[in-house]
């Protein structure tokens, strides 16, 4: 396959595959020019186009190609490129208002890239360097990588050999001398039909029993044995109805599909893991600590939605006053904090024993949480800017119609200078973020993406160190007369990495 | 017109009017049977339905026709009767977990009749009297009434004399000896189509200038040069692809159109204010004063989300954990905030001189500004508890499809005991109240209806009697060094009515 | 004793008696002439003042004395009359500025009342007939009764039965014909010292091994064998300093002491509960029930913070902000909804069977829980609008020398006409309330006063009734397909009391 | 004077100097050895003992000596030290629990350093070399500087040159040869009388009219014509008790004066502006860059809060409540968004003209406007987990009293293997903290330090850039169809540096 160098070339390069896709109980021949899944293919070309673009931002000299590869498929080897992760999805965010869909891939190469380097020294396994020539490959030919984690679970109190049906989550079936067979399914992929291969992954903690649950290889997402069935979105079928204007960003959207894995076959040059169970929360844990600071795309999708609260106070002659002002400024505070969170996450990264970086995991899991809450208000914000019209406008098709558009012409007027059509656009807009298509990946997704918000609290938990600051008050209260040492050395304790003075 | 006395009887009403209703750039010729249409029209029957069931808390006697009427029309007579309100108001909410549309009517009965009153005492005008004889025959025939105030406004910074249009905000055009005809356009007006007649009443403050815009009166719902133009809804499609589960809850929703007034006749006796602008601002603040306290409706859809996330939590095997529990909890104690402060608002009603009560103002917007962030709030952590794929499921038709249906009725499988489909039926319920068509209602309705935030906080602002505050304060301080009497008794003030011992 | 009928014979009542009252490791001889003592002394004072000057709000019509007594004394006989201690709860903080101390005793009253007639319902025991002289003869005399609830408790995960000390709760230790002897100590009691009479209950759920802890009785407040311990305030000794400025509020302030009772004779007649271990929850759970929503009286002090902070606003010349009159609107929004919150729960009282009236306990417990976070937001506003000055200012006695004064009334100067002294003792009234004495009040005891945040949770969850709501959400979502009769009919359930239509 | 190398020398150097100081109306002859005063001493000596004992942390190289110094007297050479400056303040924190006051110093000599570089390109000027010259001389003693900003202001509404009274600002007052003569007031000096130097600085932008008021000059703390007027603190007499439980922090607190200046001299060569009005402005911003992101200190003291909550949480026995890990869990939340926040402002970094670095300003505003929330919440907290407790617990005096002590030992005892007293020393560290003296420095300061919360939200909107996310949000929307190049490069811009590359 030859190299991807633009967007157009990736569009084209999703068209003629085989995949079994459905859609509304129906196969879906040509993915790439269905109107309600062209928008998600769009996003991802916009990682191709800014690579070109803005090279510096969004792409990175690989050290096993040499060459400048796309940001996405490189493995980070300081802070200052975990950083430029999160400034490439601030920005595009900002261009797509929307998910992009390729930051699982990239946070699964990452963090599997030291993981497999761990298992290795372990077991002196060779899953390291069969992955760094997979990740060789897949950077020649800048090829999209979606990650499939995330198993439907069935009953979340049983484990994955304790469940009923042992396909609730994803498992081998059949072991040969060439590879694995592997059956179960992945909800809610983000960018899965638009990807050419997917990482599969455990997703939580195992233990002996779940042996053949510790499975990580890649497969094309052409493979034969697997079946996608789109997933539904808040307004989707707007897509679907020949306009631009009520679809609210005609050109971006997310996708999301249940993978699902029938005996699929992984040859063994591509697993990367098999039955090392132990090591199943170094991976989820190191993927949720890189993907919970890459939600800093959604400041960019932010940045998008507080323009569109500013246009529209101003297409309304509203913005002159002081409490649209005020709401204005709230709004980019909670987004700016989201975004600092994240910096200082991707700041604070450490070196893990492979050599590639990690971002700080205290830091990672504060930012993820301010994204469970932060985008809600500030939709929120925008809605009250917007005003109740924004989900009460007429169609389209009413505005664009010669018996009653000239009547939506004349009443949906507001700033006299201003066309109303743009005002009915920008009015679209905001609802695809805070109700329609987008608030899916703008809201929900910013919920439980890379998971929910009591996961978070969990590892917060996890490395808060109570024991590090009780001495602290207790050495103030005069309970513990000696001054101690207390300060924290180890570099795997988090305030090992905020007295780190290697800044 | 025979009295209309069940829901059946009121959806049969709606049949065969000549109204020129438009969706999607065409016109609707039986609204009744149009099924993106028929939910609403659904919601406003259990309101004659449950004041059948349940008589005492739907319906009240009135002191007009000596009859049992449906409460919707009654003129408060007591503090009891305001109270009853709030109570039918969650009730239905909690029955049709959407907007049931027949408050703008009852808020506006309520406030013209007391406003009425008092400008026939200024002015010796017989608009009081001509508005009970009106009032009775609604209450006799049991009819829908629909309130028309929210003008277009076209650029908020000028007052309506001053718009280049003039048709902006509604207004007189012409002036016979049998009434007068207006033109203009009121903007998202909950529930019209399904009314049997409407008020319209002036949106705003007036000034002399505005004298032509000072108009109340009646007009039939399907009186010659009105014409509809349907309000979208997010994912409001859905109800016409002939399935009962995507569309989250199939029997109720809400309804808004634009409303357009060419030219439309008001005969003398269904006028009740012509050019006494000054008493504009009095209809308006007394309207929003009910209607603002009227979003206790809002406690009652919440109720239906909490049940609707207590019940998904169950499915997913996940209601015992702590977390879980205690979100339940956050989003009682929220939702029931909203209840007690509407509750305290018509509680703490008042006489006005036409002898029908009135809400505590001040708690009234207390109560709505609370409404204008709680649901969301309560939202946020319905979504929370829903899980990522409440926003990635996949369609109804792929669930009942032969080719994948069954994958979908294996993987989507929470609880083993709880059938499939009840889990996705109950996390499009969810998605419906939260980002779908019922959200509109929960919450950018919670947000703008009965006006936006601003408009509560200067109610709330212009009520605050900070001059009594700072006299308490001066005095403690010891600035003010002999106490003063400071208790305030007139009715009027906020104080005077916390103090009132007529309890 | 004659009764008392002013504020200041009451104050003379307090005299000469012989309390054993230990502060600063030292006895107390006077507490009345004690400089900070005296403060709280004053704002029981004003309960009896208040009662002459608005009778109607203060006093009620005893059904026992058949006379006007003031209302901490009265039971409830009717809706109106739960109602009227709310409304006399806010002006008494809006007078004070601080806890004025006798509402525990008026609720532990109207909890006792009903729970003894209902022990006696079941063991044909007499204590409610004892209890109901034992009111009669308080009316009579005008006394102030002080409630001891709170145990020190000891270890929290052991019952009072298991503690390795016996005493960390309170219990009989003798019995004998004419009555017990009981032991233990009462932590932080509001209001104890200054009362003339302590009615002791226990403070959690006993068993049947906690039968001798299941003891409620009347003592005199100088009955032999008491020792208390004066609680330490914030800033406590400023009101040992002599002057009147650096307090804050000179006249008014809250106490607390720790209650020792050692072997402590409670005759036959004054006991109301002994050994019937059961009825312990229901007399903790109507107590906590009518406490919760005595902290109405939160919003009387809030009153005053708020007059403060719009004074300090005007002082610095600031108020024309309008982010100032804005934080002075979300402070009134606020405080307002801490009012109807407490005022929806008072009026959906319900009659117990002993004919007294019980507050609702959902709304009474969202309306506490509401205070444990509501003053907290206010105190911030009110600092924000203080501007730094509020914790730098010098000191009353640099102010006021002969040396530095001039300096000080020169530059703590704000707007001209203002004397620097007013500007002064804002500040300090705000201090006082945000971090000093009456902080106490306002804010931490806002917090845990009759139980701490989670115990309204969970007395919220308890009474959430998820099944109901579980049920209204099934039926939309088409799970349950046919309309059931969902109305709950219980007043003893939440959605009874709702949608009880005897308002 | 000889290099202070440790706290003691430091505090040495305090001595014996002639110092005009007031407190309680009465001059103060040895601060040092002032109860009430000492603890502020000991904060500052922490900052010279950290530097020895950590001095990565928190000593630098100077580029002027070329030798290791105290970091508070460094100028940033790069984004590390101003990132390490946050560090070092995080840990100084944690380790008095209180405000340590050399960070004003600190950011004033940054913000001077850069703009005195810039007053000199523009007018020829010396400044720049002057004050390179006092830095070095300070670098080599080790001294500490106060920073003198805040003007009394007198009427906020009148610029400086307008008020009545021209004292109410700084201001020159006669002009030699040799040097000037200034007059004026500054309010709530943080650390003053135990710092060597004070750098006079204007508080606010300044016009042509207010030319005497552009004064910047270094002046010894004991200089002729300045008089110190000491704040009051809440609950600062406790220091003067004798004991060290009640007072909480023992060791450790803020400080805070008035300096009133009375014709001070500054002699030309310690003048580092004089009428360069327009810098003023630069001066000020600069300044609050830096000072803003500088509350990540309260991160530290947020970590001593943390752990005296979660040691009293043990003591009580009650560590093991799900509701009490998650309140831990959310303090550590808040408390790391802070750092966070702080630290990406750091880290974004940028150099000015003078080669020094500066904080990004959007951040540092939104740091600090959390900061103005954050530590209150968590304040909240500390208090839930404590207990009423906190603010009633009787004083040290009957603690250690032969009268009432052991019924107190007794009495107060919380889980039985931890010592009574430790149970109150981490309650009074709690009340110390939240309502305390320290209190005033973590929840009051952070409001109002380095400007109110207004300020924030002013400079957060002057650089949001809303025209950019207007185009953001007008392209997606369809309302401009050509795709702009809208990245912006500015440097100075906010999305310059978001998307500068050089990381």
């Amino acid at each position: 396959m030859k190299k991807i160098t633009t967007g157009q070339e990736y569009i084209n390069s999703l068209r003629n595959r085989k995949l079994k896709v459905y859609l509304f109980g129906e196969s879906v021949e040509d993915i790439v020019e269905h109107p309600m899944i062209r928008p998600s293919i769009n996003a991802v070309a916009e990682t191709y186009d800014l690579a070109n673009q803005e090279p510096e931002l969004a792409s990175a000299t690989s050290p096993f190609t040499g060459e400048r590869i796309n940001r996405f498929l490189h493995i980070t080897q300081s802070r200052e490129d975990v950083v430029l992760q999160n400034k490439m999805q601030r920005r595009l965010g900002q261009l797509t208002g929307t998910c992009f869909q390729r930051c699982v891939g990239m946070d699964a190469f990452n963090s599997l890239y030291s993981t497999s380097f761990e298992i290795d020294k372990k077991y002196g396994t060779k899953y390291h360097q069969r992955f760094k020539a997979f990740i060789t490959q897949m950077q020649s030919q800048n090829l999209v990588i979606g990650g499939a984690m995330t198993d439907v679970k069935g009953d979340r109190s049983l484990a994955p050999h304790q469940q009923t049906d042992p396909d609730l989550f994803v498992h081998i079936t059949k072991r040969t001398s060439e590879g694995v067979y592997i059956t179960g399914a992945k909800a809610h992929q983000t960018g899965c039909l638009n990807s050419h291969w997917l990482l599969v992954m455990p997703t939580i903690r195992l233990t002996e029993d779940d042996k053949d649950y510790a499975i990580v290889g890649a497969i094309p997402v052409d493979a034969e044995g697997i079946t996608y069935i789109y997933g539904r979105q808040s307004c989707d079928t707007r897509s679907m109805e020949g306009g631009d204007i009520d679809v609210g960003n005609a050109q971006y959207g997310g996708q999301e599909a249940m993978v699902i894995l029938d005996n699929v076959f992984i040859p063994n040059e591509l697993i990367f893991m098999n039955g090392e169970y132990e090591f199943a929360s170094m991976l989820v844990e190191r993927f949720t600590c890189f993907h919970r600071r890459s939600y800093v795309c959604k400041s960019g999708v932010g940045d998008v939605l507080i323009g569109a609260a500013a246009t529209i106070a101003e297409y309304n002659g509203a913005d002159k006053a002081s409490h649209i002002k005020d709401k204005l400024t709230e709004m980019t505070h909670l987004n700016e904090t989201i975004y600092a969170t994240g910096i200082a996450a991707s700041y604070q990264s450490k070196p893990t024993e492979s050599g590639a970086f990690l971002p700080d995991e205290m830091l990672a899991n504060v930012c993820k949480h301010q994204v469970t809450k932060l985008p809600y208000e500030i939709s929120r914000l925008a809605q009250d800017l917007a005003g109740g019209i924004v989900v009460t406008l007429p169609s389209e098709r009413d505005f664009k119609s010669e018996t009653v558009g000239h009547l939506l012409e004349k009443y949906l007027k507001g700033k006299s200078e201003i066309p109303t059509e743009h005002r009915i656009r920008i009015l679209r807009l905001i609802e695809n973020m805070t109700m329609g298509r987008n608030a899916v990946g703008y809201l929900t997704e910013s919920m439980h993406g890379a998971g929910s918000p009591q996961a978070q609290r969990i590892q917060i938990a996890r490395q808060m160190q109570l024991d590090f600051k009780k001495q602290l008050a207790q050495e103030l209260a005069g309970i513990e007369k000696q001054r101690k040492k207390i300060l924290v050395n180890e570099i795997s304790d988090y305030f090992g990495r905020v007295f780190d003075v290697n800044v």
